[in-house]
């Protein structure tokens, strides 16, 4: 087993106090000189009516239920009612969470937190769980920002556990022949790449929350990765994947590939805790880069780059970066000072065929009307892995990482700032755009005085992008909840008219739901809901994910 | 819709007369005198005996069963009692079908023939095979090497209708932009091809059965690709898929990629028509390439040339062509004419980075031990598509697609040829290898006198390889069955014992059956019986294919 070391890695620490009700460690909320400074800041580059900063309500000011399930004497080494482990996993990270938990709003909290250490253990909760007709909630990192570990009320039970998996951290079994690793559920990204790293390998998936998020999260929701095009997807990096169900355990043989039936890890891919806890997966590693090549190309307008973006997915040339950042995206974020459209465009690998892979498509990109940075030391050849990367690229990498923390700060200051995510056919994508930008500008006018609302393509696929959209504004406070359901509703309705996809990456959680509602068939659904009677009978796990 | 024409493909015609019993046209069968020549070839460098060449049973006079089922009268358009139609549509194209074909011997043929033209035509006949309690076996081009289409006696049946979907054929709403078509589950290979080269795109999907499978067939079954690294299988370039069921149809989104929950794709990809019938999908396309760089590379020796593979497979260099031919596979072929392993290595793609790819390829394949064949001219910027090639190169395409022709021919002079195949780890390979052909040859040696067994890498993973097993010999003429079935369960049973898998794109069917249960929990067959109850709840579909 991996023992817990305080370290370093790609500049995140894990030892730091964490936040009771924000993103990541509380130290990242700032100062309230810091968050006034933001506030004036904002107020003045984006027009938005600040407030003065305030506090969150401090963890022992807040009123938690009781909890009214009883310890059972046989599990008291597997469960606890500590009052502040409950308060702890009793949110995810949804704005509505972050809201809430500002303001010491903690309804619903779980009534015990198991915390298992073995498969085993899961098997004794889902039997204790259903005779006593309880839901459990799987929490790896809780960082879900669709409400996947937030079940709110729930009538139907008689009371709420939250299974925390991190108790279930490994690196085990690293195989350098095969590049491939067994890897508990529990583990963290920092904890999984530390391990990783003295033998020169790594899973180089980077969702945004990372640092705190786990690789059982990552599976259950068949989290974006690192990668811009090809494998990139944790599916893709999976090559066998064990969960435990209250009707036994399904697990996958270790293998390349195969093409015997039905793929078994889809059935546990995406099942987002309502099948069975996800123990542990054999993951496909890589050696860290000894080469990347990487370039910002400008370009006038989003027609033009959407097009570039287009043609350089669908040469199959496979760059591990190819965001485009609108023009306000990289205005906000600090990568640029004057107004483009910018595309960072990078390949990374162990051979020196980075640099023409870059050429070619840079030529893509220029021929389409872009405009590479003036500077030729935005390209780069570097041995050392992540230290060396263009100005602008290196910037949006720090925005990225900072970018849920700012969430919290602004929330401090009255503002309002959130993020979806979808996927479409590029054929399609113009007029969604436009639509949406129409129907959410005009919203948050209505609602807040206006708003923004910025773009970039986290991926990029032959037939498609997948444009992830941040809205901000400053909604009269008392309707802050009320101002972001409308926009969420509205942003999701367009997604829908587009015959967009109601998330690519975020999940569907509960948020989702009606969302994933209206691109499924019905006969989808049954399907569905045959597999959840045939793992889960007794509709233990997370209830209200995915299906009613 | 696609108007059927007559039209030449990459050498393919479709307006031949077919084979009742064997691969293909009927002409490839060839006369007595070349299969005299084969069998006095064969029997010299193989040492095998071989006997005089015999001719199959024709089809007049195979006694064909009547058939037990009723036409019904408010189906007479839909379904046929037609011989012919029911003769060839009786066996799919394993070793078995094969060999009883040619003999004449046609058991349980279907009673009826359905030739549905639109997807309502199936949901009348699931309403009427559930009342009269028949199974109904989905058939496309009826090329399955797994008696996948081939049920065999069906006690608990009233009768056996076979589903041929060749009316759903169609290339559709082919969009340029987003480089997707729709197309009809009954498209064959070249007719899907013959449609999409006049806008200058292809599927490039190019298994063994190319020439007569459909793409409802490759989607049913997983089918391994063209390209031997990266997207490959038919699952990567399907971006929707539409399934109609008993219970109603599948359907899913038209999207680059979603991470909606559970892959709805995953529930009808790999069905292998238990669930039900495909009807349509959107085919993610691309350009046809214009340039083409190869080479090949000889190794002095096995473990050499795999450690070669593994290398550049997990260089995440992607090349299109990365198969390696052991000794006696690349002269069988008659690839080489002096012995070498030899490995077909090259890229393919719309821009000349194809040329660096194959330098850092190649400066791999050197390094582990390998020697470039000599000619310069191997290598090639090739503007014209499919005409120019690397000599031996060329030399194994066309090994390929006879390779299918040559079993009948073979079989007709008394040898027995067939194909199995696999996937597993890298580390495991080795033993894996050795075990199989010491086991093989040994139950070859007593059974036959001898024989011989050949091996060549279809796909390569960053994980492990796909390797392919030709096996030949002569068994005494009354114990050619008997003998293949050996053979067989002695392949399924190392593979199980070396935990790879019983089949890498072969797919399941009755034939792997008992090699799926081995590699399976069985929870997932519980998860499997479960969509099998909801989607087919009278279990009309394709009895014995996955489950038992």
């Amino acid at each position: 087993m991996l023992s817990r070391l305080v370290y370093s890695l790609e500049g995140f620490m894990t030892d730091e106090p964490r936040s009771h009700w924000g993103w990541g460690h509380a130290s990242g909320f700032g100062t309230p000189d810091t968050r006034k400074a933001l506030g004036t800041m904002v107020g003045t580059m984006l027009g938005l009516q600040t407030t003065e900063p305030r506090e969150p309500t401090p963890p022992n000011e807040i009123d938690l239920d009781q909890g009214g399930v009883a310890l059972p004497s046989e599990l008291t080494e597997l469960l606890s009612d500590d009052r502040e482990l409950r308060l702890r996993r009793t949110f995810g990270r949804s704005f509505p969470d972050l809201y809430r938990g500002f303001h010491g709003h903690f309804p619903h909290p779980p009534d015990l937190v198991a915390r298992p250490t073995e498969p085993a253990h899961l098997e004794e909760l889902y039997r204790w769980a259903a005779s006593e007709r309880l839901a459990l909630i799987p929490f790896g990192g809780g960082t879900s920002v669709v409400q996947g570990v937030t079940p709110g009320d729930l009538p139907d039970y008689q009371g709420l556990v939250t299974v925390d998996l991190q108790g279930l951290s490994y690196v085990e079994d690293l195989d350098e022949v095969d590049r491939v690793a067994r890897i508990g559920a529990g583990t963290t990204g920092p904890d999984l790449e530390a391990a990783l790293s003295p033998r020169g390998l790594t899973l180089r998936h980077y969702p945004q929350s990372f640092q705190f998020s786990t690789l059982g999260g990552w599976l259950a929701t068949r989290a974006g990765g690192h990668f811009a095009t090809n494998y990139t997807r944790i599916d893709d990096l999976t090559t066998t994947v064990t969960m435990v169900t209250p009707a036994g355990t399904l697990s996958t043989p270790q293998l390349p590939s195969t093409g015997a039936g039905i793929d078994p890890r889809s059935l546990i891919l995406g099942s987002e805790g309502a099948l069975g806890c996800i123990t542990e997966a054999v993951m496909r590693l890589r050696p860290r880069h000894t080469f990347r090549s990487s370039v910002t190309v400008h370009f006038p307008d989003l027609p033009t780059a959407t097009e570039a973006c287009r043609h350089i997915a669908q040469a199959h040339l496979f760059p591990s970066n190819c965001r485009l950042l609108d023009a306000r995206e990289a205005l906000f974020n600090g990568v640029v000072s004057s107004p483009a459209h910018v595309l960072l465009l990078g390949f990374e690998g162990t051979t020196p065929v980075t640099e023409p892979l870059l050429e070619a498509a840079l030529k893509i990109a220029i021929d389409a009307g872009g405009t590479p940075a003036s500077d030729p030391a935005h390209r780069h050849r570097d041995a050392q892995g992540d230290s060396d990367r263009p100005e602008e690229a290196g910037r949006w990498r720090q925005a990225f990482f900072e970018a849920p923390y700012l969430q919290g700060r602004l929330l401090s200051v009255g503002i309002l700032a959130d993020t979806f995510e979808t996927a479409l056919p590029w054929s399609r994508f113009p007029r969604f755009h436009k639509d949406l930008k129409g129907r959410l500008l005009a919203l948050m006018k209505a609602r807040c005085g206006g708003g923004h609302l910025t773009l970039r393509f986290t991926h990029v696929y032959p037939d498609g992008p997948a444009p992830y959209y941040t809205f901000i504004c400053a909604p009269p406070p008392e309707q802050t909840l009320e101002v972001w359901r409308a926009i969420k509703e509205e942003s999701m309705a367009t997604i829908a008219d587009h015959g967009a996809t109601v998330t690519h990456h975020h999940a569907v959680g509960r948020r989702h739901r009606p969302g994933l509602a209206r691109e499924r068939s019905s006969t989808f659904f049954s399907a569905l809901k045959a597999l959840k009677a045939e793992l889960d009978p007794h509709h233990i796990l997370n209830p209200g994910v995915l299906l009613p």
